[in-house]
């Protein structure tokens, strides 16, 4: 078993680096504080005797060597940025407790023919620049560097700028590194392992995403000398929208979510009907079918309303992955550690997008999920027990020395 | 008659100083070209023979004697402060087209029996510190000047110490002047004198307003993993009151509008559901009964889309005014100006807020008015005619005469 103190000693320390404003985190990717947690974590990795890699998108890999040089190496980990008002756990965790994992080892005095890497995913969480998993993303194919580079913040920095500003473009070539398999530990950011009083969730697959950005163009014009009937309103576009995203989601219920989380009204002035209002739809379902139906709805009805309010309409999709099935072998590994170690778990689709449905497209890969307060995440309030972090690092330690082979 | 062309050549000049992005002006006040602004405007008044007073509030007096020590002054003026997207025209015209009239008796060598004041009123427009006519209101005695020094903008910088940091925080009492009358040219706003062909509006009423700052208050959550029976979506209450408080306006009409104009919704991420938003409603009818429908109405509605959502709602009225009637006498006397000087003009109600409806307590007040293209306005692509702009500018000029005493 791993040493829960020490797991949790470090996921409090790493939480020093960006705090909030209410007891979470605010280490936006590519920030300085950023930049600062991934030296404090390279620190901790080559005092665990690992040597750190880093690739041109800024992902890093701390290896522990395995006994076989020809063995492909055994991956886990997760992110180290967060959310602008986000967790101490979320991504945390599992770097935190892929290192807790090594640490272990190290102390058991274990080797394993496959080396260990332990693995921190630039850019996750898309908070900054859309898409999330973007790093992981390129990593496996999906998306160029260039596109990953080009990406901008609100404020219109350019992802690769910003890489290079906090110091962390590598020299590895991405994707370049083959894998025997790479785990997640992660927080379950839902309700459903607390409610059913399950410590571990076994992943089997995770829900499908989509990120449609929609730009509304009608007329600024006062609000107080404009009759009603003249107004071009895409504050109202957007308003009505917003709800059909809402009844789009509750029409397909069970297993779809859909909802508007960033809106960007101009000019934005108390007395100017808004010209122009940007704002991105999140909709997801674990079933193909449904997140493609969701799509065409939402651009329907989008467009829709854009016509009965005179606005001009225009949707860019920012962010998109398909429903993922994870790998059964590992599956099936994650459940019997879980078993053998005695912990209550149950088979989990993941709600959110992670770094692991991308590298599931070019390595055998999976998750270990662990419950969280209220299934409150992306939120700084988010909470976990450190018995529900040590449980989801006991599972990935027996996982992946099983997968290492002692 | 007015120089149209002089008139016109400082219009241009004056829309140098905080340029828009799109051939407007973005002159916000109590920003340093707003500073820029007021010097060039006391640089121009000093050159016409005029002497500057400014009071505690900022606003500007440039005053021309007359022949009557005793003699209360005339006042005409507007604002030369902007909307962050706003136009060369709403306020300026009343400013600069009193500037014009003074030069006019100047070059014509009258004098009058009552000194000539010319105003620029501080804040008018309220778009970065509500309320609209904040100084306006100061000097009629509506807000106490502590309470429109602790004004806040977005970024929470406080109206006093920005008005002390532009340097324009003047030795005058606010309010402390007596008026025999005060008159306000500006341009329509809204579409029915170009409809009606007219080319100058007799202002007879103003309608009144509320703004209300509604703060949702729901639970920042993953958009993915939170079930939506889970959700407490502030983002989504702020789309439905947005929705419902077009519906109010829509059963008023006519004489009555609503939208909201500003939004922010927190944290704004794109995964992330919204926890707070917070979002200004404004509503306004020349009816008092209809703005007193409409406030409980939308406080209702409010209410019971929180009720309905789960979420926190408070509701703070951040700006308001009662519908006005101008002074008869003045309306009278503006009519006839019109008249004489052969322009087109109808009688009508102003839709949007102007400091002359706050003078309007403390001194016989009206306004002139002047069409403006497409009726739009609080838009960078607002426009007038010279015209127009001459046609105003003529009417304010035979008022002004005919009160102050050739
Ligand atoms: N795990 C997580 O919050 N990832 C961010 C991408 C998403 O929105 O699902
Ligand atoms: N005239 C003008 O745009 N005033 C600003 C206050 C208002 O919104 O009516």
């Amino acid at each position: 078993r791993i040493n829960s103190a020490r797991l949790w000693d470090s996921l409090m320390e790493m939480a020093l680096i960006g705090p909030g404003v209410a007891g979470g985190c605010n280490r936006q990717t590519l920030t300085d504080a950023d930049g600062e947690g991934r030296h404090l974590f390279k620190r901790w990795c080559e005092a665990a005797g690992m040597t750190m890699g880093v690739d041109t998108m800024g992902n890093m890999f701390a290896s522990r060597p395995g006994t076989d040089p020809d063995a492909l190496p055994v991956y886990m980990g997760s992110h180290l940025d967060t959310q602008p008002t986000g967790g101490k756990y979320d991504g945390v965790l599992g770097v935190l407790g892929a290192l807790e994992v090594v640490r272990t080892i190290n102390d058991m005095g274990l080797k394993t023919r496959h080396p260990i890497v332990v693995t921190n995913w630039t850019n996750e969480e898309g908070a900054r620049f859309a898409p999330a998993m973007l790093a992981s993303g390129v990593f496996a194919g999906i998306h160029t560097q260039d596109y990953a580079y080009d990406r901008t913040d609100p404020e219109g920095k350019r992802f690769g700028d910003e890489l290079a500003r906090i110091g962390w473009v590598g020299d590895e070539v991405v994707g370049a590194r083959k894998m025997k398999a790479m785990f997640e530990l992660h927080i379950e950011q839902g309700p459903i392992l607390e409610a059913e009083g399950k410590s571990i969730g076994v992943v089997t697959h995770g829900q499908g995403l989509w990120w449609l950005e929609i730009t509304l163009t009608g007329k600024d014009a006062h609000t107080g000398s404009t009759p009603m009937a003249m107004r071009v309103n895409a504050g109202l576009g957007m308003a009505r929208i917003t709800e059909r995203v809402h009844q789009i989601a509750m029409s397909h219920q069970p297993n779809a979510v859909g909802a508007v989380g960033q809106v960007f009204v101009h000019p934005n002035s108390r007395n100017v009907i808004p010209g122009k209002v940007v704002f991105t739809v999140d909709i997801r379902s674990p079933e193909q079918a449904k997140l493609d139906a969701m799509r065409a709805e939402v651009e329907r009805a989008a467009h829709a309303v854009a016509a009965e309010l005179g606005l001009g309409c225009s949707i860019e999709p920012v962010g998109h992955f398909d429903p993922v099935t994870f790998d059964p072998e590992l599956v099936g590994i994650v459940r019997a550690s879980a078993e053998k170690l005695g912990y209550t778990h149950m088979d989990i689709v993941s709600g959110a997008g992670h770094d692991a449905c991308w590298i599931n497209r070019v390595a055998p890969t999976t998750m270990v999920m662990c419950p969280c307060v209220d299934g409150l995440s992306h939120n700084e309030a988010e909470e976990i027990s450190p018995e529900w972090a040590a449980a989801g690092t006991d599972v990935l330690l027996h996982a992946v020395l099983q997968v290492a082979e002692v």
